[in-house]
């Protein structure tokens, strides 16, 4: 696990998923750096648990069930919702030995704390986002690396990301979708356990345009990668109107729900369930997840963070691995 | 309350809706034209209900208790799942007299059914959509009367409405935000007994745009019209981030979401309560509201369809014309 921005709450989330580690029937986890600010985030938490520092994730496993495991790394004062260049630093640092335990096989899977990227891109890291560090440290290219976030409710990929809504007409194509689906169709069977997932497409535009009165690329670029997909024996369906897409039956008819931009994924996953949503890295050699919330500086400290979606994270980051593992 | 089409699930659910009267405390109600219809999709739908034809509004108040009031109009054979020209016909012409008797002071409001755009457009409907013939009818433009959808969990405004996906960044302006958020104020007050409604304004871009670096919409457009309507003495607060602006902690803090585009306001609105949506028109002279479903003609006839939604809209209808009586 990497610690994330000590000013947020990673810290104090990780420390209280250890707690759930059997409840939870949590995999056995070391945390990259930061004994010192565990210590001070489990403590204004009010969790009374011992965190011991280790060599290597070998006696981190031995440790594991009566102490949280700390691999020793950058580590600062605990300054919770004062994040500075400094935290960012710490979080970089943590950020690389994660990358490069998993990368080494030493670890099975890589766990992300929240950070903060503008902070990150301050002290050097200089990626778009976690999602494509991970493609660059695995030597694979940006596009390969899918960013799935899965909550109990919904799995949800969205096929253009971090852009303008005014750009995601134009970065729409259908080769783009084409090459999401593919990889999320490979994902499903190989880390979820899903032989045969079944796609659901959400269109661009309301209604799903409505034959072309309120837009053309239902017909010009979806549907035409819907038919290619399908062609290859992918189970895809749509372009469904997005609005009905993510009712509870329209649910029941898919794996994943296939978006063509951030908010249309990202909204009906947390109005469902804003505490358990996982961010997965798909397409990747390594194992990669992340809860699905930011640094929340702004409670940070306070006690009142959700642990789930950290939980969820660390559960389904052992689940990827165990089935990797079995293959 | 209007038939909607004859092939879809609106008859059925209005016999529907009869029966939960004193149970969910539904205001009386007359269906205009239909008597065949409604006996038909009664029967088909397992409900030995009295339909009797009523010669005017005062009339169907006093049959109300014991039957289901219809003032007589247009008719045909019921005919599920087979929408054609006579049933676009039979739509058209309920709505035109729903809205007469509305307009004309008869009916304190009017509840209309689920009819197909396209269908009624080929017999000469020629408005967009509802809201639009509502908005002729009383004599004000198009632009002043306002969609809202509204469920136990969720009241939202879309800005922008049935236009594609591309045209929402060129359409929105400072000016079109703060006339929509003004009709919107002062309805959650006349209307809804909220004298100082809190609304939250979604943002158009991912994370609120992140400072400019994924569009320039927040700080360009959505800012200065918060900051105008700021002045105005209505409470508004934005723009937020859209993915986390329907999360359940979030919803606690405003009465209605303003949102950009159709879908950032339909997803959440559907993923969370599918079958008790209310589509109401804010601005009008009129009370009118409506179930936030089509026609579903797919499942007309075969008893599945949820009645939550028209009822939902019934009994708003109620609310609304009881406030605007009792001012």
């Amino acid at each position: 696990m990497t610690l994330g921005d000590p000013a947020g709450v990673g810290p104090e989330l990780i420390c209280a998923a250890w707690t759930t580690r059997y409840g939870e029937n949590l995999p056995p986890f070391a945390v990259v750096g930061g004994a010192t600010i565990l210590k001070a985030a489990a403590i204004r938490r009010g969790l009374d648990i011992p965190i011991r520092s280790v060599p290597d994730l070998a006696a981190a496993a031995s440790v594991f069930p009566e102490a949280l495991p700390v691999i020793e790394g950058p580590d600062c004062e605990y300054r919770p919702g004062e994040p500075d260049k400094e935290s960012a630093q710490v979080a970089l640092a943590s950020l690389e030995t994660g990358a490069t335990l998993a990368l080494s096989g030493a670890a099975s899977g890589v766990v992300t704390g929240p950070s903060d990227r503008a902070r990150m891109a301050d002290v050097g890291f200089a990626y778009p986002g976690q999602t494509e560090f991970f493609a660059d440290r695995c030597g694979i290219a940006a596009g390969d690396a899918v960013m799935m976030l899965a909550s109990p409710q919904l799995r949800t990929v969205p096929v253009t990301i971090h852009v303008a809504l005014a750009e995601v007409p134009v970065l729409l194509t259908t080769e783009l979708i084409c090459f999401r689906v593919r990889i999320v169709a490979q994902a499903l069977a190989r880390d979820f356990g899903i032989p045969s997932p079944r796609l659901a497409i959400a269109a661009l535009n309301p209604h799903a345009g409505e034959n072309g009165l309120m837009g053309h690329e239902e017909q010009q670029v979806i549907a035409p990668a819907i038919a290619a997909l399908q062609a290859e024996g992918i189970d895809v369906s749509g372009p469904h109107a997005a609005d009905s897409l993510f009712a509870p039956r329209a649910r029941e008819t898919y794996d994943a729900a296939i978006a063509m931009y951030h908010d249309q994924a990202l909204i009906p996953l947390k109005a469902l369930d804003f505490d358990a949503g996982v961010n997965v890295t798909l397409g990747l050699p390594i194992v990669r997840t992340s809860p699905d919330h930011g640094t929340a500086f702004g409670i940070a400290g306070t006690g009142t963070a959700d642990a789930g979606a950290m939980i969820a994270a660390i559960r389904m980051a052992g689940e990827i691995a165990a089935r990797r593992a079995a293959a």
